[in-house]
């Protein structure tokens, strides 16, 4: 009898090419087994009938914080100030006072990500000395509840800071131990106040786990120039290439021409990636400049409905909307560069294995009704079907009730 | 008996508000005849539970082109280059070998804005010397057959500029006195390359036929505060003060503040209205500036997946998200700006009567479920009652058999 993580997926347009000519997708085991016109359906493997529709590998997600949404809870309604340090301090306040339950809000939105087709993402843990390791402990638990279905990465996050709140490089290296897979960092100029003993201090604690990096790094302009340079500059010297993001990079759209070059080489030689949300309000790193220099730009949400700003949205072609409305990509090539930011690109710059439409790759799957990837990006149309791990987790944005209660 | 488009919609919070009190809105003959707690139900009068459900005035877009759409057609690659004229030349091109149809197009576009609750609309339709009247015509004809529903302004539009396609100025005077409402004008240095020719004549047509200008400025950076100069001038000498509208503008944003504001101080005293996008790429006009100003700020989709870009919806909800965003509006009270650019300051820039909440005021009614205004802008639910002219038109996104088929 076949596994149960077996299927044949029959007329299905990987990318929306070929358009006269579907081909079918033979899931074996949770991988993708064979792909090809007319397969043969082994015995006892269930076939789904594609009809034609395109198909896209599971989506990703680069950059979200679970912890922090409120996702399918009561409205919040957001009266917080307008500076950085007010947000991070109001949420800490709100956290404390509400019971705010990290495990159960980052489930609901995982499973509302993968509902909706993302089937791998990386998501920032807040570490804080008073919050501590919660925020860890209930998404563990959700990565843990979701491990079959959904590739989670945790980054262990200083959202507080690094050095202002004595307790907190030793709750990240907890963390760590505990379980994170990657450590986060925080602007060393405009938070820490301190860039090189801050870098020196991160650096030495991921050098410690062995872990990758994924450093905030909203500092505009200059400022942010300076704290990436130092950020280069010990990726370098510890051997760390292709182990380290930076993301948001906002800096990046704020130098001239030059400078930025010259940066974004570095950053290609030293595979630092992008990681970017492609904000609509601020300076955002030159996507296809990036792109053009070498260097991977991934695409994510940030924070989804929470303390800080009540948009984003579990729906990574919504996300590719936003950044192909930001970049201004409006021919279909270009659109295709949109939605690569948040599959193969996304993928690539966070690791995440066995990932594509080809044999060999794990059966994450998404199909929708559109004619071509630039018309899903642009309608987001309903998921018709979701794949995870070569099991069916989710139909027209629903998940499945095997699913829906885990 | 009551008329069919009377109406008693019971338990709804107008704008949101009283949370704990829902009240009930009784429509007579198409209009808000009362709101309050408790209303009694006239004989033969329809009544419709709303459930404590959040209401809004029917949405208002205050800039799109229906003549232009592909909505609900096949999708049309886009290869198009990156200049404005290359867009232009290649629409008329797509236009003149496709036999596009602006009727059938434009009246599927206005029955999805219908559909998801706009009520009244301002579209700019194509007049040039290839296509002569035809897109008016077709959208005149979209205006006819929808008029008991949704209130649509015609712009008569200059699309491939006034000045260089000798007969575009008598096209625009016919265009007029077959029923255009307002005069549209378009970049009078960069696209018409002589600004005094340009507006003097624009002007003058205005003036001939009494009607309000909408004029496109995409001209950045002091070319375009020259221009607005210019426009300022006419609109003071010739009295127009509250008939001239400025699409994008997108040069108030590029402005040192203190001519940034002394423009806003001049637009203000004469009551000429700025229409916005918010396009996430380019420089906009500061929101809350211009507001803070007395600038009356509109917001738009610009085209809807036509062969300039595939972007665009058409939800006024998700508009409002996208202004939200592109002006960092998170706070509650914020977002409800966003909103606004998208009821009543669309109304009142649009020049669109009888409008809002308030007895007296046209039916048009649109229920969502949502605690607050906020959460109906970011989340965009569905649209659980559209209600036009007092006639129930859609119900959860779709329109009643009796308006489909129109």
């Amino acid at each position: 009898m076949a596994s149960s993580h077996s299927l044949l997926l029959r007329r299905v347009r990987p990318f929306g090419r070929a358009p006269g000519s579907p081909v079918d997708l033979l899931v074996r085991d949770g991988r993708i087994a064979q792909i090809g016109p007319d397969l043969a359906a082994p015995a006892d493997t269930p076939v789904e009938e594609g009809g034609g529709a395109l198909l896209l590998p599971g989506l990703v997600e680069s950059h979200t914080h679970l912890d922090k949404t409120l996702w399918g809870m009561d409205w919040y309604r957001n009266e917080v100030g307008p500076q950085l340090t007010d947000r991070i301090e109001n949420e800490r306040a709100f956290r404390h006072a509400s019971g705010h339950d990290a495990r159960a809000q980052s489930l609901a939105l995982a499973k509302a990500f993968l509902a909706l087709g993302t089937t791998r993402l990386r998501t920032h843990v807040d570490i804080d000395t008073q919050a501590g390791l919660r925020h860890l402990e209930g998404t563990l638990a959700t990565r843990e509840a979701l491990r079959a279905l959904q590739q989670i990465q945790i980054v262990a996050f200083p959202q507080s800071g690094l050095l202002g709140r004595p307790g907190t490089a030793e709750l990240l290296d907890q963390a760590l131990a505990r379980g994170a897979d990657v450590l986060g960092g925080l602007d060393p100029c405009a938070i820490d106040g301190d860039p090189v003993r801050s870098l020196d201090l991160l650096f030495a604690l991921a050098g410690k786990h062995g872990c990758p990096l994924d450093i905030h790094l909203h500092e505009p302009g200059a400022m942010g120039a300076f704290s990436l340079d130092l950020i280069l500059q010990r990726t370098a010297a510890l051997g760390l290439q292709g182990r380290v993001a930076v993301s948001h990079g906002f800096c990046l759209g704020d130098l001239a021409e030059r400078e930025r070059d010259a940066l974004l080489a570095r950053m290609a030689k030293l595979g630092v990636v992008l990681v970017t949300s492609a904000s609509p309000s601020r300076s955002v790193p030159p996507l296809i400049a990036c792109r053009q220099a070498g260097v991977t730009v991934c695409g994510g949400n940030d924070g989804i409905r929470d303390t800080w700003s009540p948009y984003g949205n579990p729906d990574m072609l919504e996300r590719a909307m936003l950044i192909g409305m930001r970049y201004n990509l409006r021919r279909d090539d270009e659109i295709e560069i949109a939605l690569d930011t948040v599959t193969q690109s996304g993928a690539r710059g966070c690791g995440f294995g066995d990932y594509g439409l080809e044999a060999g790759c794990r059966a994450d799957l998404v199909l929708v009704d559109a004619q071509t990837v630039a018309q899903a990006v642009v309608a987001r149309p309903v998921r018709r079907l979701v794949v995870a791990g070569g099991r069916i987790v989710a139909r027209d944005g629903v998940l499945e009730t095997g699913v829906a209660g885990l």
